[in-house]
């Protein structure tokens, strides 16, 4: 498989299965990792970056785990395809400028992707549908483990893993999970969850993660501490949290179909229906009004579109996947057409 | 016939035939006149205003124009039925306040309709559906000659015909057009288009006549001056404006079609299938989106419903109509419940 084949395969993360997939899209374990006894990115010159490069890419293709994954050199691929990484959540927005000596390796059905020179040398990442931060993990440290025997990892016994970023250190792990969150954000109970969520240690971002807005009550929930706790204890931590926030969401969907569904009712039939109507839409409203008819899937209103195809629907309609389908460069008047005759053809309906 | 038939049939006037009706809704007449040897309405006592009552009554039910003519005494219907007179053009706000002695008549096809006692004795009215102020007129003459041999009307050789208000001295004839003017709205001309037809003697209104907003890209034009012109000088006046209004709409429309067809596309298709899905709707909305899809009909982009059925969704929407098709008083959460569901019906179309 090659990167211009992913254009026709759906991401695993979006395939809408596993646990509490109604409320939880995508659960992702990170990892960063450095090899021992070279200079970190920022600090290395360009020969050293190579010499990463090149220790990674002999580990990560010799390693089982990563046996046929996709090898892509940065610098050598335009950047709608850089683009096209990032909104399939493969690699950073960091990853994507300055691309001399970058590289990222995808493997089997988007699960696995490590991104080479990055901030760290290496940035591990597991992503998979639904609530299963502990199968993600458990991945994750097979990976880790067989990496590790390759290549070295620099670590201290004082402080860990190291990492460039000192917020890394220790055990260089992020775990999060994308949540969809209409019936909180309609209830008026997001401020309020963020902030509590903000006070146990955690950061919410928006879809696209760090530096990016919430958009489409779409919410990345993450371990902000990386120090002084064993990785199991950072997940079961995440863990609890996303349990209690998943059972609010679900409390207030209850609330909602109980006490508001003729409001609720509306808003959902017209974000389905001017999805249909529309001919000209930008990615922030698609997000919005998709958001809304994800809801109307989980609360049974809307019956011929199902979760996966919602959710795969989020990423084809960003800009680079539709220049993807496209096969062309498109101006973003041009992109808000192309969206909107997308929508209309996958939704099944014609305005 | 009688009042409550009237629910089940459309108003001539919203027909959608005559000239021009793609952008001319509706010509209307009105001619205000007083019984001669009887006090004004606001001067005479409740035992004159009977007597005035009682003499139209008889001049009017035995006028061959109004034989089979709706008799209808103000104070005898229920609110709901007198707003529902008002929304369909068939009397003035002011007519449905104060109702002690006030009547008015409606004839066949609700082209003409008379008050009695609203601020003049009498207040005759022909409405027909296109650019017809010509046909409109003729009835009127007939009328109004065949009014004034039974009544004897209050005239002045130096003033014309007495009214209450000075400003409808003269001839007493206010001549009007309903127009739907959406591309002279979106190409923002209207501003400049209301102040130039104020400097030529016309006033402009919204759909539901004096002291209303203009709603929905729909204005009513009709002439301020009554005085010192001849009737046909009025008429005529107005209907050079009014082809000069049709004719920039229509230029309007094609410069839409030339230049901005995707964005007006848009915008017609999300309004209608936002009427399709919505659950709940105001009427305010309702009228906007109303006026697009009409837009839509003219342009050809829409071609299942056709300018008659919008037309009559326009008044059947509005709250009295509701409640009359409904056949009981709603609170305005519920008619807008109502509405939408009407609409979805009307459409054709199923969010």
């Amino acid at each position: 498989m090659e990167l211009k084949d992913l254009i026709g395969q759906t991401s695993e993360w979006l395939k809408a299965t596993g646990p509490d997939s109604d409320i939880v899209i995508s659960s992702r374990i990170r990892l960063a990792r450095n090899i021992g006894g070279l200079k970190f990115v920022d600090w290395a010159n360009n020969k050293v970056r190579q010499e990463i490069a090149k220790k990674a890419k002999e580990a990560i293709l010799s390693s089982n785990y990563m046996k046929n994954s996709i090898y892509v050199e940065m610098d050598k691929i335009n950047p709608i395809d850089r683009q096209f990484l990032i909104e399939r959540h493969l690699i950073s927005r960091d990853h994507a400028v300055d691309t001399e000596s970058k590289t990222v390796f995808i493997g089997d059905r988007e699960i696995i992707s490590i991104m080479v020179n990055e901030e760290d040398h290496l940035r591990l990442q597991v992503i998979q549908p639904g609530f299963v931060l502990d199968d993600a993990w458990s991945i994750m440290e097979s990976l880790e483990k067989d990496l590790e025997k390759r290549l070295g990892f620099a670590f201290s016994d004082e402080w860990g893993y190291l990492t460039a970023c000192p917020t890394n250190t220790g055990t260089g792990l992020r775990a999060s999970v994308m949540m969809h969150l209409p019936a909180i954000v309609f209830t008026r109970q997001i401020d309020n969850l963020t902030d509590a969520v903000s006070k146990l240690g955690l950061t919410v971002r928006g879809f696209f993660g760090e530096g990016t807005q919430a958009i489409g009550n779409f919410y990345q929930i993450s371990n902000q501490v990386t120090l002084g706790h064993t990785e199991i204890e950072i997940i079961d931590n995440l863990k609890r949290v996303i349990i209690q926030v998943v059972s609010q969401e679900r409390g207030s969907r209850e609330f909602l179909k109980a006490k508001k569904k003729k409001i609720v009712e509306d808003k959902i039939s017209r974000a389905y229906s001017t999805l249909g109507g529309a001919h000209i839409i930008t990615s922030k409203e698609t997000l919005e009004l998709l958001s809304l008819v994800r809801l109307g899937i989980d609360l049974k209103l809307i019956k011929n579109i199902d979760t996966h195809k919602l959710n795969e629907l989020l990423i084809f309609t960003q800009p680079a996947h539709l220049q993807k389908l496209e096969a062309k460069a498109l101006s973003p008047s041009d992109r808000d057409i192309k969206r909107a005759e997308l929508i209309n053809k996958k939704l099944g309906i014609k305005g």
